[in-house]
């Protein structure tokens, strides 16, 4: 059996892991926290850092292929592993390129890829009065779910800015946001799923939900379809991407980011589509044929978050009342400790009508709630 | 978090496992092999003996709740454990009732659930010229995948009949067989899924595949769904039941077999339903409103099986040609070595068309192959 290791033992990790069940693999995973949700679903657990090179290299060592299930990975140690013949996905210079926002803005820039304007800055200094604001700051590295990113709105701001390697781009007036996960083997063939509405709340200002496949006019989904798998192609990797764009209100489409590994925005296809996301990249990593990403049905996904003000053991109020709806699919990750904005699962909808997955995804978003048992 | 336990480690302790990655529960296996195809899957594998009742019973002190995925496993323990207050799925007494097929049958006709004629014996001196030929002849204890199980065609066969507690059936003359999945929980509440058609090869008399629903009169469908239901409520036990019927050539539908857990011919429901089997025996044991067990789609399974002449490190001959057809979902049980007859896993296929299925199911049996690699 193929030895197959995950670097991170978060909820990627475990649905990566539900997907293994299907397939004759030998699964390690490696994760500081031996009681982390991926922990108990391999066959090897490591503890161990995997941000430390000795962890991540002799981790490597013991596995035919490896992954990550978060960037924040030790890149040297991958190179080295790569370079001594390990198959790892994605390729640990397009992590590399990936994990700095300066190198990820400046390859869309130089492979023509549309993006948002953008400046790179050393420190708070390089922001000067000539920029276009409002802007968005964002940290080259270290940033991470929102974490590391700030808005400018204007020169008088200017004391929030980072006094860090940067990149501040220019603020887009985004109409949409689209997400397109694409798989790609190691034969360079590719596989791209249906795109995803990221639906946000407008005055929140929060994701409400996501919809999958996006409602939206075709020449706008053939343009995300299109540039998303320019931006996956010029990456040059296997392995499974997402790519996160912006539509503007004069009907531009501009990558947002990119994520070189199974993501939150993908998780609508471990129902909705014959091959998941995560069945994806293990058929890339077993070198199996690439699955089938058509919709069974359409779907939503609304997110398990944290509530404010409660941090300790999670309860889930108001499980009973969704685990009573048709069609509805219940994931929770398993996190013994909810936080405020912590991902604690997520519920997936599936229907042929878009009105009933947005009612669903709304009644949802009422009824549950992630609180702790000692609030 | 709830601790649950499940006493054996096989495939379809696997895929519970699978089903239990979505909920919030600390999962324990029983299996005296730490290699079984459970047991990387589980907070908490015990290495232990399911027929001795001092494992079991220790065992069973551990958790809060305990299912079975195989009913050989020591009843005294359960009933004590039952006893002292420990919830299990199913009851002892119904698992005992199942266990012996004297007591099933007698249950059946004292129920009026219509059932072949049968006698019981306790030797083969009891099987007499004036019973009805040709007869099967089932073991009352031990009996397993059709081990346990003759056909005696006459009366001069009668040298091949078991000297042991057995139950003689008349040969059903069957026109069809087919399965009737049904969760109950503790309120008794009930959910049924669609019914399942049972498809042999008529030349080799072995299960060439499954389909669900049955494409049968609805006189039939509804007869086998009524005759189910009654089976279940019979048996007075929360849990998950798998009631397998005779179709004869008169349109009678008669009660073949009960399994009191999730079972081979419900497996489709991983995809085919909104709720599986294994999602739904989780919502009992957790306390949780049952699944919606309407069909997504239609839905055929073949199962992987042994090659005879093949014993060792499992080979599968022919995945990559199944992984590149559209609809199709591999599950390989993770089985170290294959023997000839021994289920290595299964394929579902999903279409709206049942001719696509059957299609699909009879290629799916000409293309793969469980072989070992030193064959």
């Amino acid at each position: 059996m193929v030895k197959a290791g995950i670097l991170g033992g978060g909820q990627l990790g475990r649905m990566l892991l539900q997907a293994a069940i299907n397939y004759p693999v030998e699964t390690f995973v490696m994760e500081n926290d031996p009681e982390c949700p991926a922990a108990h679903l391999c066959h090897h657990f490591i503890e161990g850092d995997i941000k430390n090179f000795d962890d991540v290299y002799k981790f490597g060592k013991s596995v035919d292929v490896l992954t990550i299930e978060i960037e924040n990975v030790n890149e040297e140690a991958l190179l080295k592993l790569e370079e001594e013949g390990l198959r790892i996905y994605p390729r640990p210079r397009t992590l590399q390129l990936i994990k700095n926002k300066i190198l990820q803005k400046n390859f869309y820039k130089e492979k023509g890829i549309p993006t948002s304007e953008f400046i790179v800055t050393q420190n708070a200094g390089d922001i000067k009065q000539n920029i276009t604001f409002p802007a968005v700051h964002k940290l080259a590295t270290g940033g991470y779910d929102g974490k590391g990113v700030i808005i400018i709105k204007d020169i008088t701001e200017v004391n929030k800015a980072f006094n860090l390697p940067a990149v501040l781009e220019k603020k887009v007036d985004i109409k949409n946001e689209l997400a397109v996960m694409i798989a790609v083997n190691d034969k360079k063939e590719t596989a791209i799923f249906p795109v995803v509405d990221m639906v946000f709340d407008p005055l929140l200002n929060l994701l409400n939900h996501q919809i999958c496949p996006a409602d939206l006019p075709e020449k706008i989904i053939w343009k995300a379809e299109a540039i998303a798998l320019k931006v996956v192609k010029d990456l040059d990797s296997p392995g499974i991407f997402a790519v996160e764009l912006f539509v503007d209100h004069d009907g531009n489409v501009l990558v947002n980011e990119t994520a070189p590994r199974v993501h939150n925005s993908g998780h609508h296809t471990i129902e909705a589509s014959y091959s998941s996301q995560f069945d994806m990249l293990w058929r890339i990593m077993l070198n199996y044929p690439l699955g089938n990403t058509e919709n069974i049905m359409k779907a939503a996904i609304v997110n398990l978050i944290g509530e404010p003000g409660h941090e300790g053991e999670a309860l889930y109020e108001g499980l009973d009342e969704i685990l009573s709806m048709d069609n509805v699919f219940v994931h929770i990750y398993g996190k013994k400790v909810t936080k405020p904005g912590r991902k604690m699962g997520h519920i997936t909808v599936l229907s042929n009508e878009k009105q009933e997955l947005i009612h669903k995804a709304n009644q949802i978003k009422h009824i549950l709630f992630v609180k702790s048992i000692n609030a």
